[in-house]
């Protein structure tokens, strides 16, 4: 619809994840009408990322370096591993701070949808990981979705054989929300999962 | 939260009109995981936009050379000129295919809120070409709300000692919409603007 070059960006922009037509072309115009410093940061900031930002050899979260901060951390517990699908789920795993072990980042969750099996994700590495005898327990943190759910349950089978505790995170009512408004799953993990009130 | 790189990113992201800290963060993995090319296309075209991508001299529409693709079409009508707030106000209207005179882009509407007033419009540009005697109306499109009435009403004033044709949308119910949700303003208006059924 536009002219050459603000079309492309407005296209550009709308191939990324949660940008529809509207917006991509929202945001092109806020580019194009903002300072020349604003652009130039952000064009910074995306070469900076795919320059410089790596995925850590041992856990495959986000890194600068060979191996991400928390695996650097010798003050985290290393009997302990969570495993996660996301590196975005280090982070809000991270921000309650309840867990000081280390983590393991697997790329996604099993999804024969999309074609995503357990080769396509960082299980042999975990594996290896958990070769090393100073683990004694791995916390399943995936998705409480169908492909997270599926991904703890193949992982849970092929860890079991090692003699190490599995866990996965508990289901149930989320704190704040209202019971009325649970789904039936949801309600029915609450139940299931109930625990007895000492008094 | 993040580490260096991927955190400036995101900021950088966030400060996008319309995405919110979960959006940024998406939008961030996406470019980190995604090929180097993808990230190069969209670097190239937000620098591309910024270089290149002017405003038309004549009617402030946005062009990559002095005169905009419509101002520059000598098919187009010359004797009228529709009053847009933006350039994504042309898009819309040439959508239609209602319209085959020019456009003037005001740049915004008038807002004291904002601290938008007149002289921040392109308004003296628009008197400037009002002067030329070709044009005998002038289509007030800005948007129906209290700042694009203001400054309908605004112009309105400004162009009737020049004794040309000056005009404004119909406000009414939107085409395919339903009588019963329609507020009850857009309602009074599509009563007052009622127009008579030839039969």
């Amino acid at each position: 619809m536009y002219e050459g070059a603000i079309q492309d960006l407005i296209d550009a922009l709308g191939r990324l994840p949660g940008v529809g037509p509207k917006s991509a072309q929202r945001i092109a115009f806020h580019i194009l009408q903002s300072d020349a410093d604003i652009a130039a940061a952000l064009v910074d900031a995306i070469r900076t990322v795919k320059e410089r930002v790596k995925f850590c050899t041992q856990c495959g979260n986000v890194s600068e370096e060979t191996e991400c901060r928390i695996c650097r951390d010798p003050r985290r517990d290393n009997s302990q591993i969570c495993v996660v699908e996301e590196s975005k789920d280090v982070i809000a795993v991270e921000r309650t701070r309840e867990f000081r072990g280390k983590y393991h980042v697997l790329g996604g969750a099993i999804s024969p949808i999309d074609g995503i099996g357990p080769d396509q994700l960082r299980i042999k590495e975990l594996m290896s990981r958990l070769s090393d005898s100073a683990i004694t327990e791995v916390i399943l943190a995936t998705d409480p979705n169908l492909e997270g759910e599926a991904t703890a349950t193949y992982l849970a089978r092929l860890i079991k054989p090692l003699d190490i505790k599995v866990s996965r995170l508990a289901s149930g009512l989320p704190v704040g929300g209202d019971l009325e408004y649970a789904d039936e799953v949801t309600l029915g993990r609450a139940f299931e999962g109930r625990r007895n009130v000492e008094n």
